[in-house]
């Protein structure tokens, strides 16, 4: 049997995300070598890590709707790569939002524009500095994210096809971050609320409309894309419950991201929703306190026995399982190739089994 | 002769942005209603004023290109309309690194969205909480501008023409804006920098590319989109030489900003360099000392007689003037339609003679 996931597309995807960063850069460079160095963070950040997690779907959709063996056009490539701009933009202004000083292990954008100012002595806020210049490098991974998408060279009649989800998702991931924001201010503790915004700043952004936009540039009929689709939300919504976990029982060396994050950045999630729910109000109460705080150890390990003994963690585990199994359902069906089932069957387990 | 700008331009501009929100917010209140209140606050201040600047222009650019006496067909108008989303997202932005409190007579969006929160009695910062949707609805500004121009419905060869402005325009105005914060952060008081921050934050984003992209819509020639983008360049510097003026010399009753407000700001305008490179040493140290502080009547009327009578405002009147003469001489070409030379000449006085 062929390999379901060809080992090159990951080398493909950055390939094209490079030739297209440095395309632009040169036309800043002729603007002013100054800002091509604040480019140069976006270029770092794009091509320095990620798990392209929504290119790999994107490429998935694709393949799930094309007969087996055929390789991957460059096109295709680029346009799918083009995602990866969007997350940029996405995540460039996400840590303004949650003032997160790193990304990846690394300082963030708005905190290394920040090092700058402070590093070549000017004069003013240094912070100020640093927020102002990554909300304009967000804008640019957003402009240059449709540029690339857009210019890739599929098809007009593709392209037209696949620009229906891919606006599509722009407007429901900033739905779904503005309502995550909203969330957390307002202090939301219904579990409408999270399911929304993993419904759509996650499940939408991150697997069903990268797969959608794949199966359109393949030209791929209504049955392919519904059945894609529906494995795209239930796989989304997992990963997304996955990441929960993560958030408050990950192992930091793995993650890279502090022990209990979510709790210290005040996240409204199902768990958390979940967990006030089912346990008694004096447990409800400590969790709800301890969020968006400097949470120590001891409080730490009581806010995740909560979460253990209300039976949260278990009923978000079976959740996870519930969706899993729905998403395989639905693309076991002969709408999806055999070997775009394989492929999806891996990325499944890939998204919500993960370890970071 | 016919009238040279139609009288209803501004109100199909308008009808077509209206058109767009609405149909954008449908989807956003199918996601959340407290969503889309936020939404809202884009459509009113996308549809509540402006001068529709980039709009005109970009007509004016199809007019110059298309024989006398045509009609400007709705798709047009629709994709010259979407100009006004870029406008708001970078406004919205601009006004966050700018920490503005007002806009247009109105409170900014970032401090509407703080208003809420305070209202509301939510939880955590409401400075930060207003700056993190007004960072989210800026980006669905930029999303939507996209949107609007792709699926206006004009035909795909001339929206494949006109993607090359539209994309071009944007990594411009980006790169001007950082450049714009640079310079302000670092003290600049060379010529060359404001300079090209009124190349490329202003000239091409206001007036160059909406022309081009305007020309491109109407199947221009080579000639014609030389000659409009020679027009464009300089009447767009034009443009920011008077509002470098009226940024120091404005009447706060027409400008509707307070009075001196460029200094307060610490704007390193062309006007400032220059008044520094021409006056003694002292009168310099006081433009440059005051420069970003909260200037009062006194010292503000200092700073005027200095770039008064150092010479720079003479020199800027005089830069405006032959910009302006380059501009018509530019257009003076069988390239450009008759109407659509006497429409043009209207809008650079327009640009460079306002009050306002």
């Amino acid at each position: 049997m062929a390999p379901t996931t060809r080992p090159d597309d990951g080398e493909r995807v950055l390939t094209a995300l490079r030739r297209h960063l440095d395309g632009r850069r040169e036309v800043v460079a002729g603007i002013d070598d100054r800002v091509d160095r604040l480019a140069g963070l976006l270029s770092d950040f794009v091509t320095d890590g990620g798990k392209r997690m929504r290119p790999r779907f994107a490429l998935a959709g694709w393949t799930a709707a094309t007969p087996d063996g055929a390789a991957v056009p460059d096109e295709v490539v680029t346009a799918c790569a083009a995602l990866e701009l969007i997350q940029a933009c996405a995540l460039v202004h996400d840590d303004i939002v949650d003032a997160s000083d790193t990304r990846r292990g690394r300082p963030t954008v708005h905190r290394t524009a920040e090092a700058l100012h402070r590093d070549s002595r000017w004069d003013g806020d240094a912070e100020r500095y640093g927020i102002s210049q990554a909300i304009l490098i967000g804008d640019l991974a957003l402009t240059w994210a449709d540029e690339m998408f857009v210019t890739s060279g599929v098809s007009p009649g593709a392209l037209s096809r696949a620009l229906v989800p891919w606006y599509a998702m722009k407007t429901e991931v900033l739905s779904g971050q503005m309502l995550d924001v909203l969330a957390e201010a307002s202090g939301a503790t219904d579990e409408v609320t999270p399911a929304r915004v993993n419904r759509f700043k996650t499940a939408a952004y991150t697997v069903e409309r990268p797969l959608h936009i794949g199966a359109e540039l393949a030209g791929a009929g209504p049955e392919t894309i519904a059945a894609l689709r529906e494995f795209g939300v239930a796989v989304g919504q997992a990963f997304q419950l996955r990441d929960d976990m993560l958030g408050v029982f990950g192992d930091p060396e793995v993650t890279g991201k502090p022990s209990g994050d979510d709790l210290r950045e005040g996240k409204r999630t199902l768990l958390l929703a979940r967990a006030t729910t089912l346990s008694a109000k004096d447990d409800a109460d400590f969790l709800l306190g301890v969020l968006g705080t400097e949470i120590d150890a001891t409080r730490l390990d009581r806010a995740r026995r909560i979460l253990v003994d209300s039976g949260a963690v278990a009923s978000i585990e079976a959740e996870i399982d519930t969706l899993t199994t729905r998403a395989l359902h639905a693309v076991d069906t002969a709408a999806i190739t055999d070997h775009g089932r394989e492929n999806l069957r891996d990325l499944a387990a890939a998204a919500t089994r993960r370890q970071a």
